[in-house]
């Protein structure tokens, strides 16, 4: 690796295992229905992390923010992960 | 459209523009450091709202979710939105 590399992006997709409450989701949908937009039968959120790595190849980077995934990023007992090697900028 | 055909699914995403600061991004850069994962050199953020319309068609969900953007999801001052239609599940 040299420093002229660019780096490494891997993009941590959280979001709420199917029956564990989103109150946030649930918001929406009822203010969606009250601004005029009650077409919206459900609404989902989640969380998109970012991840750029200095200095490491792409396998490395995808091994660390499973890590990261692991130790601060998500809770197994409530979400379901998503890691997306390379995204789009 | 019938109450069989399945739902359009239209997914939001909004993310700071850049130079905007992002706090929770920058607190887990911090804290990743602390927890052995220095590799990480830039962490950025985004929420995603997932919606999901009974009875439009796929270009009218487009239309209503870029009305919801504009009345509830997003500040354009801050915000970069991009708009998704009919994404994986």
């Amino acid at each position: 690796m040299t420093g002229a590399t660019s780096p490494s992006v891997v993009e941590v997709r959280v979001e709420y295992k199917p029956g564990v409450l989103d109150p946030e989701a649930s918001s929406i949908e009822k203010s969606l229905g009250l601004l005029g937009i009650p077409e919206v039968s459900h609404v989902g959120t989640a969380r998109i992390y970012r991840l750029e790595f200095s200095g490491v190849s792409q396998v490395e980077a995808e091994r660390l923010a499973a890590r990261a995934v692991d130790r601060l990023l998500a809770n197994p007992v409530i979400h379901r992960v998503t890691i997306t090697a390379s995204p789009p900028p």
